[in-house]
Parts: structure tokens; C-alpha cells; sequence
């Protein structure tokens, strides 16, 4: 199985990013959602809308559920989602009398919105030292080679002189620029959603709130108003994503150019072989960064497509998220490990003719 | 694992595709491709270009190769594409002294192109057939239903009285538009490709075109000069893809408008259930019309963009399409198959009043 | 003013192509809209649904009519389509008894589809002269420069040796392709619209289609069913000109990175100059063909989106095709154009050493 | 003239926005650029790298200079960039013996840029002035409706009740997060370029960042590193601008389905008049928002797609942006206009039944 290069069997090779595919495993999302549920029941008890034994016995129960995946998929293709079947067999390892009390005034797109957030914040985590780590590594070609001479170029052709430091810098500003924005990404994007089938958490009678404040804490997410049918927050973070592999697709065009026979303006260690020609050293890791930005910047679009929700809940827009967003998230994963494998294959840069 | 909607474990209930899927698993890309390296062993023995004892050989490893998957994954990893080292392990298999004589003459591009057209002529025929069928079941509803009176809308308010016969139509159209170009569809995009490592066969001195002409033969392809860097026939074909979901998307998009409560002008089986609402029947699949269409409408950008493939071969381009086509394919097979659950899904369509 | 680069007073230099844009004033629509309504009241008159009187004076009036510009203007922001204010400025300009037959069962989407097809034929002649053209152009470099040793190279790395004949045949292939389609492409894509309020043409009784016919004839355009809101026709003409903009993308991208200074492939001659070197000569042309190639790859997605288009006309779908195809049009118009200056600017290409 | 529809004669009044497009035209560059020019001089002149008396002829025939439009036509169609020619033209006014300080140390991107920057300020100022109505008009719809009974609706069907206030709140939060991001929005994306051939600035030898400075405050905008290659100022700019217009797109979405006929749950004045139904009263504007939404969906592709900008100037990558970013602001900037029309045009939203 594989439709796509991030799971692939071999493809995965050059395109997989274990630690973020692992993100968005079913178990992951499985586990996340049993989590919300877990915590729901617990919060709840918290204000009393449902019975401390209710909480006790459906968090038990989520700890040990094994799901029936079979069963899971069937009603996916019917319901559109997964929840409804979850919850039934959730309910179902309860068990009475606190089956009822299982999913109380919650609705499917708070278990999946919120599961999403839950996965989606140790990503960033990851994604962030990675910026890091590639930030470092660039400092690093700039102690080494930052005062060698580059030719610099526009419109593709040579136009006067300056250094590797200033090739460097236009590499690292962009990247820098994340990091600085990445407090506040953090924060508007990744949001506990609950709100209940149209937004209005309205069995929870005046409570919901606070039950909401509760959840958010329990799970260490920030609390925030429904944004069921708002997928700005998303879109936003998403919007970053392609931020960050659309830089790294300027440094591996300019890496690819600089690595041209006839240019030598940069020697990298490894290389790609080739089936046909033993003499070839491709630089892959600097082609593969160029498709990933592209890749994204192609991507974006069907996010900013999915704004356009309609009413209290899209099956079609929604649907068009799930879709994408985790092939963004893991496309970034794959360019910053690519653009930091490449950043350590440099040998030289520039000419040595210091 | 299962970034991908078209094989994760419970999202392809509702996305998936088992018969266009299965031929996107790695063991299919596989065993196509070996299939090339027996076919062109032969190929070159019957041109002359090496002995029939060495084509028996690779032919008979070609059939028995069991490939060490792990190693085709880093090798992936390193050298961009898979064939070198699939290759190596062909050659391991066949031993001396005919290991030489595997992939002679050829490019990694010619063995992941041709493999590629191998596996998407069965997948056109599964589509066509679809198309086939579900023209029937819109045709079946139009001896059903085709007299009932309906509501023409414009800008989405009443505009004149019509019948659900005109409105089939318009959803009938397209899909006969799209049968009737099926063969040349598939006559201009699915072809052989064999050129080597710049598109010369140079190694086959003036034999190049007799063994690409038998090769394409024994392949059941159509012979086709070296396109390896010209990816206008795979980009005309996702066109045609998208062309198909696009139009699904239009019929979705209306079935989901005229199953509104309110509208009520038609009446299915079945429908998904909610979490929340126990009374809801929600218009699952032709929400998902809308959502697949709108996939490929974003998807198709990726392929347009990698039209400008610098030179003999760029990786970057080459594999932005691997990221992309195949889940266009996946998602046209899906939004027939649904397209086809919808038709048949329908009670009644229009008023009754005949 | 000009938000566009195709009639901006100076971008329109590098981006501009006056025989194409010409075609998409508004004075070429209001032109064609009111050819469509002269020639509808002849087809309907000679099909007895008007007098001949009636036709006569409409035929008359729209020779004459010279718009009320900013009444169009004022009624398009209000009315969503500038039809019904045309027609109110014509029936006015008619005068009575005959002032109710202008216009007689059509609506406004016939005016303006027909009259889009009125004017992408000629475009698409000028287009198919360019082909012609660049593919003669081409050739006479085959003649003089085809025997040239030139480096094949991969991934950006040279391979092995094969001549400028090789790369030409990769920048000639595709042209052919699209002119071997031509004529199909015209046909399926250019053809009348008319069908009244939702297509039924139900104001003229059993005599809708003969009008249709009659009215083709006349107008010089392909008959066909009414193909109001189904966009795929349009959709695919448009997937055929970035056919054309994304193989013309890889030429130029080509020649831009053979005219890398180091590299010295190509020896063009004029080429840009620069604010602050003088010594610069730039291969514009080569470059814009990349931003072309990629401006339409972007573009396409908009006209596949707009295939859900929903019931008999939706005025977001279809007013996105006119923010998007006449873009696509003049963007294929000017790589065409580009192509052909830089075909010709060519000094040699490939070394000398015959 | 008119393939965009925002400066078109008469589908501008549908798309246009003249307080915007007024910023985009050839007119309003030439100012911007003349004023950098201008102010660069004095900047100069203040840090002693020319002369007083040649800043005071610079600034004094900066503000005379009426351009030759037509030379500046040819000329950008020749060097891909205008601000050769308009400095030719421009030194020719200045005359000797000052002509050669004019532009001194600048590239024609500093000047592209920088005018962009320029005319990008008050087109912010103008969309934030509107959100503050749009938010206003619907904090109005509030207060009068806001208790109103409304069926909340998911998967396009009746889920359960809600009130009109909380459809609302899902229309205004995404529009109070956009005011809340813009300062930091516009900090981060509009600033000077100014860094010379190169990004280095190597001709004002060690005062290249007290010019920089300089000149930043005389033009009041923020001073920043030289962004000359790194296009994520924009491209953030850009995302921003989407996230608006898609946030509205919802908006009318939303709209246009509660004004079906059969669903009636918003009333309003006015309405789009059908050129062949008296009785139509269109959501003209409603549909409009989704498209505009779906139109720079498509765009902001292109701007991360500009992102591979290779070298220290990507022709094909810069030529993108300008094709691109003046219509997503002018379809933002009409998104906006037409969102404040269709909230001050509603009558009545939900049932009356208070």
C-alpha cells in the first residue's frame, strides 16, 4: 500500500519523516481522540454534569479500548466520520449505566479538530529545533566559508562579487524570521475545539464553558471560542508550513545551481548514484527540497479552498483538510531534515582562494 | 501509518480505492518494473544486442526476485530514485556472467516511466468501466424520474420549471464527453518510455529504435519516441482525471443542495449518521464528490508546474509528479465509485406529482 | 490603471500581446454580444418564432448601438452580468413594436458564452500560426546548430554527450502534440451556447433546437446542446494552453540555464539590460517563459475548481472563469510570442567545434 | 483595454475597487519609484556620498519628470524591468553634471520593491478601516437579529436550533483575528528594499546601512535587511489576504444558501436582476465573496510557488509576484467592499418569531 511517497515502502526513503508520520498514524489519532473523550468525562465530572464513577469508568476504559479498525472504516465510509462507530464502541466497553455519559454534548468534529491539536503540537516542537538545528548548521558553513568569494548572480547570469556569508545570510534571514514567529503560530493555531454539534455546547446548559476551560487544561491545549467552521486558525499554521519549506526550496534551487559541472561553486559529500552513469554525483537532497516547496505551494491552495465552509459544519470542506494538511505538516518535516543533512554534506562553498 | 486518506486504515473507507489503490503498493511499482528489465532483456537478445543466454537469465530472476525492501529504501533515500539499487540486487540475483547484461542501455527514468504506464493502463480501463456504469445508472434514473417536474435554479434561486430529465443531463454530458475521447486518452498518454540516460539510446548504436519498437511490443504499450523530459502526455491525462471528478463534483455538489430540508427534491438511501444527532442523514458521499474534485482541481496545478523539467531529467519535477499522480488517480477512482453508490442511492428525485 | 500585466502601460511590454488582448476588450464583447442577438433575431425570424420586420430592426439597431459604458458598468455591479442592461440600452435603441422580440428566449448566459466562443476562435488561429511558426523556427536551429555536440545533463549534472539536435527535438515534441490536436481541441471546445433561463429553451416550443442550429450557421460556431453549466469544455481548452505555456516553461528554463555564464551553451543576441551593471546581458525572454509556464500552472486550478458549478448556473463558479480564462488566453498568447523572439535571438547553441 | 476583470469597463463595476486599483496603476508606480529616487538622493547627500547640489536636481526633476510611457514600454519589454529606461530618462532630465549620482548604488529592485512597499501602506490602512465597518455593520446585524431563532445546519442539513448571534460570531471571529494580527502583519511584510546589485550594497562602501536607515525613516517605512531574494515578507502579506477574503467567502456562502428560495432565513434589498426572469432578486454580492475566495485561493499558490527564487535575483520568480499580488489585493480590497454592501443590505436574518 502506498498512494503516497510519505509512507511509501521505498519512496518513503527519500520523501518519510518518521517522527512526524508517526503523528498521524490512525493509532495516533485513535489515541488522541480516546484521550479527548477521556478528559471530556473527567472535566465534566469536574462541574458535575456527569457522575464521578461515569468519569472513572470511561477513562478506564479509554486507556484499554483496542479498536475494531474493520468496523472503524466501514462506518467512515458511511458516516463520513469516524467518531460516531468510536464512540459505539466506546460505549460498548463501558458499558451501562455510564455508557450514556460517554461523548456527553460533544460532537464528532470535537474529537477529530481537537485529536488534530493534540498530534500537532509535539510536531511543532519537532519542526522547531529542526530550525534550529538548520540555523546552526548555516552559522556554522559561515564561520568556515563565510568570507570566501561568490560570484553573485541575478536573471541567472554572473553580476558582481561578494561572499559566501551573503548567500549564507539570504539562506538563514527567512528561517529566523520562523523561529521568531513561532511563539505565536504556536498559540493562535493549535486550540482545543468543543463546541457541540452546532458550535453552542448546548446540553451543557450554562456550564459549557467552563467545561470547556477545564478540558483545555486537562488536555494542555489553549482554551479557545468554537472554530468549527472558522479554518483560518489552520490555515494559518498551515500558511507557515510552506513558509518555512518555501524558503528551503530557494536554498536547494541555489544549491543545485551552484553544484552545476562548470559552476563548482559547492562540493557535497554523497550525492545520488546513478543506474546508468557510475560517474554521477546528483545533488538529490537539494533537487528533492525544490519539489517539496512546490509540492506546498500547491497544496496551500486546497487549505484556503476549505475556508470556504458552509454553515455550522462542511463534510466537503472539511474533508478537503484532512486530505492535505497532514502531507503539508510532513512535507515540512522532510525539508528541514533534507535542508540539514544538506547543510552537513557541504565540504565547500565558494572558492578557497582565501 | 496513513498520511495518506487513500490507504489509512479507517480514513479509505470513505476515500479509498482497493482496485486503483493496489496498483500504487510498491509491490506492483516492483514488479512492473521488473517486468521492463525482462522484457528489454529479451527485446535486446532478439535485436542482437545481447545474448539469448543472458536474457534467459535476467528474464527468469526478473520472475523469482524477492527485493530486499530496506535496502531499496535507503537506496532511495540516497540516490533519489529506486533503480539503481534494484538493479544491483536484479544483477546479485542473476549472477555472472550475465549480471552485465541486466538494464543495458537503459535509464532509472525508463523503468519508472514504463512501469508507471503499465500499471495506469488496467487502472483506465477500471475508470472507463466505471464511467460505463454509472452513465447506465444515470440513465435508469432517467426512465425513473426523467419526467418529474423540478425547479430550475439559477444563482442559486428558483428561476423556471424544468424537468429531472434536464437536469440529468447536465450530469450525463460531461461523463459522455469524457468516453468519447477515452481512446485517444489513452493512446496519447500511456506510452513506453525508452531513451537511456540522455533519451540517445547511445549504447544501442543504430538498434535504439528496432528494441524500443519490439520492447513497446512485448509490453502491450504503444511505442513512443523518448518523452522523458517532456511530461505533457501524463499532465493531458491528469487533465482528463480531473475533467472526470470535476464534473462528479457538480453532480455532488447539486445532490447535496437538493437533499436540504426544505428543498427535499431528492430522497436517498441510506446517508451517514452523526455522533451528535441521531435523527440526521447526512448526504456523506456527495459531500465527498465535492471535496475529490476539488482535490484534483488543487492537485492539477502540481502537474502543470512540473512541465517546466529542465533538461535531460530534473528530479525536482520528476518527483513532484510521483507526490501528485497518483493521488489523482486515486481520487478519480474514488469519486466514480462514489459517484456510482450515489446514483444507485436514489429513492425518488423531483416532485411526484405525475 | 491596469492591476494586469497584459494591458499595463509599460509591463505590457515584456507581458503584453495587443492581437490577443484585443479580443478581450470591452468593446470585442460588447461587439460579439451583439453579433449573437443580431444573428439570434435573424435564426428566429427565419424560423418563424419573430417577424422579419422585428429582425430587421434589431439586426439594424445592433450595427448602430454604441453602449452606454457606465450604465453597463453601474447594472454589471448590481446585476452580477452586464446582459440585462445591454439588452434594456438595445430594445430602447430598437424602439417599438419590435423592442420585445430582442433578446427573445435567451438569457444571459447565452450571450456571454457565445460570445466568448465568437472570440477564442481567432485567438486560437493566431495561436495555431505561433505554433506553426516556433516549430519552423526551431527547425532552421536544427539546420544550422542540430549536429552541435551539446552535454546531455540530469538532475543538474552533465551525463553524457549528445548533440543540440537532441535538446531541440525535446523543445519540438510537444508542440507537435498540441498542433496534432488542434483541430479537435477547436471543435470540442468552441462551440454556441443557447439555451435560455436554464437551458430549456422553453419560451420557443418544439422549435428550440432548429433556432440553435440555424443560429450556429449563422454565427459560424460549432452547434451543440446546450452546455450551460457544464464548464469542461472550457476547462479542457484551457488545460490545452498550459499544455502549451508549461512545455514553452522548460524551453525557456533550458536556454536560461545554457546561457549561465560558466555554462555557455547558447549565445543569444539583444537580451536585457540592467539598472546598475552594465556589462549584464539578460535572458529575459527565457525567463518570463518560466513565469508564464508557472502563471498558468496556477491559473488552471481555477478553471478545474469552477466545474462545480452548481444547478443551472452559478454565478461564483462562472464568474471565476472570467477572472481566470482570459489570463490563461494572453498568458499563452505571450509565451508564444516570447518563444518565437527567442528563437530567433539564438546565435548558436552548442559548441563550434564541427 | 481589459483582460482583468478589476480594471475592466464594465465588469469593474462588479470587481472593482477604485480606492485600491487607484494604487496599482502605471501612474502611482512611477510616483513611488521617482519618490525613492528622490529620497535617496537626500539620504545620500546627508550621509556625504553625494553632493547637496546634486540631491537638490535629483529631487527637484523627480518631482517634474513626466515619463515617456511608450519608451518605458519598450524598454521593459526589453530588460524585463523598467527602472533602466526611467532612470535614463530621468538623468536625462537631472542633466549634467549631477546624472551620474542619480540611482547611486541602488538595483532596480530596490526601486520595485520599495514603490510596492510605498503603495502596499495606505491599501492596508484602507482593508483594516474596512474590517473595523464590516465588523461594526455586523455587531449591528446583532444587536437587531441576534436573538433571532436560526436552524443550525451541518453537512448541509438541519441539525439543531441555535440563535442568529451565534452564525454571527462565526462570521466575525475570523475577522476580529485579522485585526488583531495587523499590526504585526503590516510590520513584518511592508518594508524598504534597498541592498543594490547584489543585496550588498558594496558601492556605499561602509555607510550602506546608515543610507539604508536613512532613507527608511524619510520614507517612513521600516527598515530592514536587504530581502531582495527572500520573498516571505510578501508571500506572508499575501496569506494574510487570503485569509480575509476566505474568511468573507464563508460569509457569503453562508448568505447565498439562506436566501434559497424554500429556506428564506435571510431577507435582503436589492439583488442582481436576470436579463430573462422579472421576478429574480440575485445575492449577486453573496456569490461574488465566493468567489473572490476562490480566486485568491488559486493566486496564493503563485506566491509560494515565487519562493524558489533562485540566486540574488530570480527574473522568472520576481516576474511571478507582479502577475500575481495586485490582484489578490484587489480582490481582497473588493471582498471587503462588497462584504459591507451585503451586511448593510440585509433586512432580516432568522424568523421573527420573538
Amino acid at each position: 500500500m502506498a498512494i503516497s511517497v510519505f509512507d511509501h515502502p521505498f519512496l518513503s526513503g527519500l520523501f518519510g519523516d518518521d517522527e512526524i508520520v508517526s503523528r498521524f498514524t490512525a493509532e495516533a489519532d485513535v489515541g488522541a481522540m480516546l484521550s479527548f473523550e477521556a478528559h471530556l468525562a473527567r472535566a465534566e465530572a469536574e462541574e458535575g454534569i456527569i457522575d464521578p464513577e461515569s468519569a472513572e469508568a470511561i477513562e478506564s476504559a479509554c486507556g484499554t479500548l483496542v479498536p475494531d479498525m474493520d468496523a472503524l472504516r466501514a462506518a467512515t465510509g458511511r458516516d463520513g466520520v469516524v467518531v460516531a462507530e468510536l464512540v459505539r464502541q466506546l460505549r460498548a466497553a463501558v458499558g451501562e449505566p455510564h455508557a450514556s455519559k460517554v461523548h456527553f454534548g460533544a460532537t464528532s468534529q470535537d474529537v477529530i479538530d481537537t485529536s488534530l491539536s493534540l498530534r500537532l503540537m509535539p510536531v511543532l516542537q519537532v519542526l522547531k529545533e529542526r530550525l534550529d538545528q538548520l540555523d546552526d548548521a548555516l552559522d556554522e558553513l559561515d564561520r568556515r566559508f563565510g568570507a570566501n568569494p561568490l560570484m553573485g548572480r541575478t536573471r541567472m547570469q554572473a553580476a558582481i562579487a561578494m561572499t559566501v556569508g551573503d548567500r549564507l545570510a539570504e539562506w538563514r534571514r527567512p528561517l529566523l524570521r520562523r523561529l521568531a514567529e513561532f511563539e505565536e503560530v504556536q498559540r493562535s493555531a493549535i486550540a482545543m475545539q468543543f463546541g457541540g454539534p452546532v458550535g453552542t455546547l448546548d446540553k451543557l446548559g450554562g456550564k459549557g464553558e467552563r467545561v470547556r476551560k477545564r478540558l483545555s487544561d486537562l488536555l494542555g491545549l489553549e482554551d479557545a471560542e468554537t472554530w468549527h467552521s472558522e479554518r483560518d486558525r489552520l490555515v494559518g499554521l498551515a500558511d507557515w508550513f510552506s513558509l518555512v519549506s518555501g524558503s528551503l526550496g530557494k536554498f536547494g534551487q541555489d544549491v543545485a545551481l551552484m553544484a552545476q559541472n562548470g559552476i563548482d561553486e559547492i562540493a557535497l559529500s554523497g550525492g545520488g548514484g546513478s543506474s546508468a552513469m557510475a560517474h554521477k554525483h546528483n545533488p538529490v537532497g537539494a533537487e528533492i527540497l525544490v519539489t517539496l516547496a512546490r509540492f506546498n505551494a500547491v497544496q496551500i491552495s486546497a487549505m484556503h479552498q476549505a475556508m470556504v465552509h458552509e454553515q455550522e459544519r462542511s463534510g466537503a470542506a472539511w474533508s478537503l483538510e484532512w486530505m492535505v494538511l497532514p502531507q503539508i505538516v510532513a512535507a515540512t518535516g522532510a525539508s528541514l531534515r533534507i535542508a540539514l543533512d544538506l547543510a552537513c554534506a557541504v565540504q565547500r562553498i565558494g572558492s578557497d582562494s582565501r
